[in-house]
Formats: structure tokens, sequence, C-alpha cells
């Protein structure tokens, strides 16, 4: 399968390459909105997978290009630029693209980090809505901590939390998701039940200031 | 110390009161808007603990009496009684009384639970608003399964979380929590930070609803 992550370039984007590049045999596109950029980071992954003896299949891209070959496209870019990159790709997804968003909307004050969900609910519900009607979109990989995720010495131990309203492409994400050493994908449901797993990811980083023994904090259901 | 449990005959104030009785040295004390139906559930409880060879503490009061001889006072009451049941306890709180407060507002559709806090933003900030101003909240146990807690063969391993203003009455809240054989007690800061807190508690029962595999689900963050 090609996996193609938009704003590939940025934190989770790194994290997502990394771990997909290393743990599965999935081709793994990095879009950017400078296809250069792209190309800079792929450099830097790619050195990194060698390092650790992987000869993985990243290739860097414009978003779009990167968009147009890829099975999984994962949105992973800031909130406040989702829109945009929805907008940018739109006329290169189609019912057979699967669009991943894992993107969530908050403010911080001197207290620490609110949730802060746009009208429409959440960010995952914002895609859902800006998306041609017949791509199929599944939040996923909202609460993964990017430096987690990015130093691959460290052992995952995580969940991360699945919601779509299509049960097909929901489970080829759990799939995906479960291919991820460490990483467990558990159904959540329906979009409209987004917005509730959106707000662990301020929660997440709140415990982190709060508790001096805990960093790039994760969570686990059981 | 001497904790109440007002709402004390529901699920949530039978999860905790068992737990402190049975793991901690502290006494118990049941509330109830009828007195009789405190006591009744105390000697279940006590039947319970009994059985277990744990001769606890345990006595069963009307809601005010309870709040006034506590010195932890928690209202185990449903999201819509917590108003009525502050109001019941008012004239015996003072700062020297710690209230605390698990309740969360949900709503449920199809779909599943959906986080529904009322206009202060938070459950545990309306407490906060709605108590003396002199007495101590603090937000804890709102994410704990009532039943993982009753069930006293169940193996703990769980996280809560605190949120209060005042940094004294979370310490005592988070050693109470502590003692709590598999439980542990993590700081999210002030109250301010309570609706990211609350919103965990239809998570977990929106993850036990599309997850066989999954019952009364808690949280562990790392």
């Amino acid at each position: 399968m090609r996996i193609a992550l938009l704003g590939g370039t940025g934190d989770i984007g790194q994290g997502l390459a990394l771990r997909f590049a290393h743990d599965t045999d999935h081709e793994v596109l990095i879009g950017s909105r400078d296809p250069e950029k792209a190309r800079d980071a792929v450099e830097s992954y790619t050195d990194e997978l060698e390092d650790r003896g992987v000869d993985a299949s990243v290739k860097g891209f414009g978003n779009e290009m990167a968009a147009d070959r890829a099975d999984v496209v994962i949105l992973s870019v800031p909130p406040y630029h989702v829109g945009d990159t929805v907008e940018a790709v739109e006329d290169v997804l189609d019912s057979e693209t699967i669009l991943v968003t894992p993107a969530v909307g908050m403010q911080g004050d001197e207290d620490g980090l609110h949730y802060h969900p746009p009208g429409t609910g959440s960010v995952t519900e914002l895609v859902a809505e800006r998306a041609p009607d017949e791509v199929p979109v599944v939040g996923a990989f909202h609460n993964l901590a990017a430096h987690a995720l990015s130093d691959l010495d460290n052992d995952l131990d995580l969940d991360t939390l699945l919601v779509a309203n299509d049960d097909d492409a929901k489970e080829t994400v759990r799939n995906l998701a479960n291919e991820i050493d460490g990483l467990r994908a558990l159904d959540v449901g329906p979009l409209a039940n987004a917005a509730e797993v959106e707000s662990v990811t301020p929660l997440v980083i709140n415990i982190a200031k709060y508790n001096e023994d805990l960093h790039d904090v994760g969570v686990k259901f059981h």
C-alpha cells in the first residue's frame, strides 16, 4: 500500500513516516507544499533508516502529487492548515483514497492547553465536511507524541483511537496502525465521537506539564 | 481521616467506599438524601468487607451529617444533582473540608456518549462556583469505571487525574487516591484544565461500546 504523509516534514509526519518505513513494507510518500523540502526530509529519514539497516521506500513530492499516488493520505499538518491542504489535494482524491486526519484544535494559556474544536465539533469532522463526499475520512493518530514516534529507539506501548463512518476504510487504517510495533488501534465508532478522542491530545500535554516524571505522554486503555 | 461519600449508595460511591474501606485505614461515611438508604448500603458494604476479613469503619448518615463529620467530602452523585447536593451541605463545609467532585456531564445518542459540560466549562468548575469560596475543590476520580472499583477481586492498574487550584488540598487527595491499591493519581493542574479530564469519561464508555474485548475501560498514561 502507498501511504502519503502530507505535511510529512513536520513533527508528527516525521514520526509516522519513520515508523511506517521501519516497521512495515508499505511505500511511504512524504508530501510538502514545497517538494524540495519533502525531498530533504526524505534524505534525512532515509539516512536514519539506513543506519538501522532498513532499506525502506520513502519518496518526496509536492502534497498534490503525493496524494495522487497514495491509497491512504494522512493529513499530518497543523489544524489551521487542514482546510487549505484538503482543498489543495481534493481533485486527486476519490472513493478509493482514504483520507486520515490526526490534527486537533487547541489553545494554550498559563494553565495549560485546552481543547478548542472548530464549529463542526471536531477537526476530524471538519475534514469530512471539506473533503469530496465520496472520499472516506478516518480520524486516527491524534494522541501520539511526535517525539515518542520519531525516536525509533523508543519501544511504543500505546493506543491510537479510530473514528470513521466508513467501516471498510476504518478497518484498513486499523490494520495499518496495528502494523506499527507497539501500537494498538481501538475503535471509537463514527466521526460524531471524534471530539472526545481529540480532547486527549491537550490532556496528555497537560499531564506532561504537571508530572515531572512523565514526558511525551501517551495512553493505554484497558 | 474521615471521607464522606455523598450519594454513596450509587455506583461510583459504592466502588470508592469499598476501595477506601478495604485498602486504607480511613473512616468511610456513606451519605444519602435518605439516611435509611445510607445505612442499608453500609450494611451491604460491611458484609462484603467482612467476607474478606476486613473489619472496616463504614457508617451511614444523611448527606449533611456525613459532610459535617468529614475531612474530605466526595460528591459521588450524578451531574444533575451536583448543584443541589452542594447547596444541601454548604452550611457544614468550611476551609478545613476538601470537596471532591468526580461527576461528568454527558449526553448519549445512537453513536455513543458525548461530553456535555455546563456553561462554567466543566462540572468540576461548576462545583467550585457553587461551593462557598473558602472551601477547596478538587476534581478527581472522574474516569474510573464503577464496576471495576466495586469488584474487589479486580486488581486495578489505573490512573486518576487531579485538578485543583489549592495545592494542599490537591496533595491530600493525591495521597488518598494513591492509597487505593493499583490506583495512581496524576496532576493535571488547575480547575481550568478540568474539561479535558472530564472528556475521558464518555471516551472510555465509547471505547467499551465499540471494542468487544474491553469492558469497564480505564486508562493509564505513560
